[in-house]
């Protein structure tokens, strides 16, 4: 006899006035969840005609639900998005997204989309680590321009210290779990994001692409307001 | 017999257009550099007529230059200021600055007289740990007319997320070393910063209250840019 | 050739009287431990008419046994009882079982069913994670009427010192291995509960749903035998 | 020049309504602070007539306030009482206070001056460490008789997993920094109370006999206040 | 294309005459071996006409090579005899095998087939974890009689510290890489056993059977060699 | 609906300079790359004649593009080479590959396929092990020859020291992930290279045997260019 | 007003009857102690006519208590005798001491004390490191015909694995903290001896010559006994 | 009575022949020592007419032994050379010495000392942190004609990738102690050097000056070997 484990979806309390409160938009953190918890979400998502974006959802987990909701799914980056962006992202790009490595990408992808889907435009600045500095470089008196740079890199994190040392944008440091011994999880990238010699590098957790977006998010939005008003 | 030991000044490459360049101008940091070495980095500043900010000054560092140079020193963070802040700090404060609790503000405190040095104003909302809720529902309302909001804890560092849950500004987060046993030199709070369930929070490293400043002295010089233009 | 590895069943001792000395009925931890165990330790069990509650117990054991003897299991907790429950739980709800979001159900859930196995009636407040402060808020009258709260969090943590900070009665923090980077594993939820700044939050190991029960049922236990007397 | 940094003393927002939301008044964690807050501290509690209960006050902060105002300091423990404690100790004693050596008597007095100041009654066993196993089984029948004891140890933490498997009562296991290597800074007992394999043992952080105190007075405050209806 | 990576079989210098100078035969560590590895050094073996004592190896490694060679294989213990016992175990027992679960059990039993495979008795006391003292208590006298006692246990690893506090014989102490959270891995069992207050526990690694019945071995090896001379 | 996640191979900037500038050719670190990413590598270095290394090359990842481009693989260090080395390796050997068991071949082998891929001739000294001292004792004089030697260990790692202490060639140590226990991960055999009590040794990540030999092609390069100079 | 904080000496609980029931007597771990505290035991002792012995005895504490009984102190070892040794040391040695550095001489000394006050008697074979191999060959035939060798080394510690692959005899490992960066506190040599690929080593923890010593004392000890026999 | 503590010298066993064997003289490393042992160490090399090179001789150390021997003190860099040096360096420098900033000084000095006494010459390229990248590009064309490069850096040892990615010489990394909060006592510095994303940078221990100087002594020595050959 097995009892019912999935009485747990009625406990849900989703908070869809975050937005309105945060700037940003409760997304939902799906590692973890049963696929009975993510059919609850999704519902009442639908009931309210509110659109929603869902990250470390794993092929599975979509799998399960896509049955019932229609979702576009990144599988590099495991984020969904359930019906329509936030706004019209303008041009041009409010937001650059810089990596190390093309093994970065799968981070990087998770926040590109979390700002895309929050109606910020981006662009991205791939493979560009600093042990062929040319690289970097080649693309720096372009990167001055942005007021926030996400930058994602894992092994050492040298990127993160050189980059806020060229341009006077803020610079998000996201570390990933890119790597082996000292380097691996992320380790190493994230206390040598926290340990920059270049003042002014900030930095979110380990893989974080939703983290540093969504402080992209809260600065751009006050931008966007400022303007409007 | 001992060695001349203090021939390391004339190594010095003191980067003066840092600020032109990163938004931020190069300070100090002051621990583990020799007396000669203050001494050698203020006399250039004279020379070339530079005010600069200077942290992690030792009282005992103080007291080997205040002889040969003029400083306005703070020993609770530890921070001097040579010659005059870069502009006139605006009305009304452009930055808030939250601590916890008490023991946090010599963090605080570095933060804030870096954003002053650099003509950045500001304001303090001290004591308002999340032990005692309704503190920091008391200036709640007032926090969210922020853009920028440092907020320095020590101990189990949960005011980050309970902070940034309730405002739309962004939160950079300065993890103290405040506590002991599992809390011990920050770490706690660092990994609670990192960890934390609130989208937005951004974190430095322990005690950078110094690096929280330059962080928002980042995002608002682009935004004076803006306006002047 | 194989030797014989299930030799080890004549080995096992059981505690059948912690329950008169400790106030907890001693549970089988089925983590590591073979089918010829697990069905020794239920067959002495049967021999003795007792009831016995088993936890992690994994799906595979609990198919390979169940096929000798009929367990009451829960997949989401890892639990089963066999037999009945000590005593019918009495109205109204003796312990508070509090978690900061659906993922942490798992383990609210092992804690639940422990106390129900022992006797104790509970009320669940589930996903009322402090990033959305609100939702905490609105309960916390009704929390206050609880002795004793067992409250789940994963990632930093945080509902543990807020929830302190707002109820009388003792809060036992069970730190659950929810999140990734810096949160993994639990151990930044664990140095929080540790850290708290809200005095008289005790703490018990990760996913330690189990162990919460236990502290919570040597505490009514003496009540009720107080009671009683 | 040197700035006035003692500024920051107007900051203060007391917590006085502590005791009545949460059972145990705000006591004043003194470690960081400076001599100007804890005077401004204490001159507050003197003008509202409140006694209060001061944690990790080093010989020479007493020293310095002490010529202003009246405080019974207890240098083993680091903590001091202004003013007089809540009620008077009933006896027989509530709480039992056990440690495993003498060199955890520092943390064990923590402890008992915070219950004491409290209005709780104590029983203190000291010396009570395994690797002599007689002195804890000579004490066994007596501390089976309390619903709370506080456990002191530090080494590798044995105590709390033996304790808990000899008594019905709640056992609050409170790491001591005491040991070297491996044991160092009581992280080796600390784990130890975590992993016990007793269920029932809680945990508060490493020294922190004030929180295990604090847990101890959640519980039978409620005890008291249901005697007193 | 594939390169032949199985080459390396010729590089292996067995260490044959490693009994002779250090009283312990070399066992072969089979992890990270190859399955080619593994069939030379029995080959080796065969020709020498010598047995041999294999650990750590996997049940796949074990399928590989029994197609080729006759193997007395644990598949708890993952060990393996090749030929026969170095000679007859006398009685009685000379090594006594302490376990505070039966989940330890597959640690023990390395041990055990360490020990007789090296020609030394043994005898098993399984479960007698400290959570219920009169388990160890009743065994104790009879565990006072021997020279050498082995003790497994995960979790907390109180038992090595009680146990040595009880008996004259050496303990050697074998953490168990039983548990969860804090004691994920073993970590915890092994710090408690580095920082026992009991003196004379010696310590070897996380599931090192093995090792702890080598040094078992070293010094019965003396004694035997003694008594026969 | 799934979005198209490969897109992401147009952001490739592949450094086919770096063996000009650094003496060692830009290699592929193939892990958390896609399939699609390692083709269009493949494609580009086909398309300029260019021979590439690739390392951490998964069984699956192989298999998916050697479909496509022929490769030189190697299983057990989990290498390919693309093309043909740079130049025929001279006799006699330049450097030496030394590893303490036979479960370090793996890493041993990925330093002397990157050596051999560079043009430098290697000869390997398998299995020495300071267990068994006599057999790096019997290969000291030979081992005296090289000037740089490449040692492999896992577990303790004390072949690094003693090897130091033996030989006037330098010793670029690389800990290998062989173990448990404390020796998990390569994480002793680390600390103890970073600690050797022997001048002289320089260390690499754990399981680097890439780096290893980046590290010995930078040296003789040199040497090399003096030569032809 | 200051409590009198010195009550706390009626709680020893000193175990007297140590010795008949393990082998070893009960010493005084002295860090921690007040001087009250190490007063009222040698009180007991000398009330007793029990000899006794002090380890990590500071110098202020020495002081102390000199004036009041008269001790052999060893300041380098920070031990101390009250009354006499237990019996007088027999020759030959039957304990060997071998360190690797004079460093180490600290910790061996303590071992040394430790053993020559149980009445063993001991042989020094002093800075033996592996960096300069000889040194320990030319020593490694004498050694061989010990039953149990002390070890003591920092730094990476590879001589406990090179020495137990040499000699017959136990090997205990006391990791001592001699080292910087990598190897700070004895950490690295404490992992080292762990992880050693040379079977038989066991360990005790970092720094502590008294439980090595205590160890051989309960081998020797059981000897002695058949012997007397 | 306090023991004799300083019968420790007669023990000392000095690896004079060092240099001989493996290129570097064995150098003396003081922490720990006693007076006592310094003043033999020196007194046998005076016997012999050897010179000696000191490391981490503390300001006291050296006061105790100046009276009695004549050295060269560098307080910095904790070094002191007695005798004369080894041979005259020669020019051009041999070997670059490249530090982040000034605080590195003391760290790359104690390299620096040690090459010179081994009769090395060396260049010093100091204050070239990667936050200002045109202080590093300047000097990128004179550094790249070196065969070896020691490169001394704390914080996040950005510095250590940059370099590597820049020159042909091998990078000989040197993590030191600078940093506070996650660069606290050089840890960023070590694993950033370790997990470098640019291949062939080899790492000593943390502020270990001398061990990577032995290791470019054992490369050019060879060089010169073969020079004058």
């Amino acid at each position: 006899m097995t009892s019912d484990t999935e009485d747990t979806a009625p406990h849900l309390r989703f908070d869809w006035d975050r937005r309105a409160r945060t700037a940003v938009a409760e997304a939902v953190y799906c590692e973890g969840k049963t696929h009975a918890h993510l059919l609850t979400v999704l519902s009442q998502a639908k009931a309210r005609a509110e659109s929603l974006f869902l990250t470390r959802l794993a092929r599975d987990q979509f799998e399960a639900i896509t049955a019932h909701h229609d979702l576009d799914y990144c599988e590099l980056s495991r984020t969904a998005i359930f019906g329509s962006p936030q706004r019209n992202a303008p041009a041009p790009a409010e937001v650059a997204l810089v990596c190390a490595g093309t093994s970065d990408m799968r981070v990087l992808k998770e926040a590109q989309r979390t700002l895309e889907f929050n109606g910020l435009s981006t662009k991205v600045y791939a493979d560009v680590g600093v042990a062929g500095l040319w690289r970097l470089l080649s693309v720096a008196e372009e990167l001055s321009r942005f007021r926030v740079i996400i930058a994602v890199a894992g092994m050492e994190g040298a990127l993160f210290s050189v980059l806020a040392g060229l341009v006077p944008g803020l610079v998000i440091a996201v570390p990933a779990s890119i790597g082996y011994g000292t380097s691996a999880n992320g380790s190493a990238a994230l206390t040598s994001a926290l340990s920059s010699c270049a003042p002014g590098v900030v930095v979110v957790n380990i893989d974080n692409g939703f983290g540093a977006a969504a402080a992209a998010i809260k600065l751009l939005h006050a931008d966007n307001a400022q303007t409007r008003a």
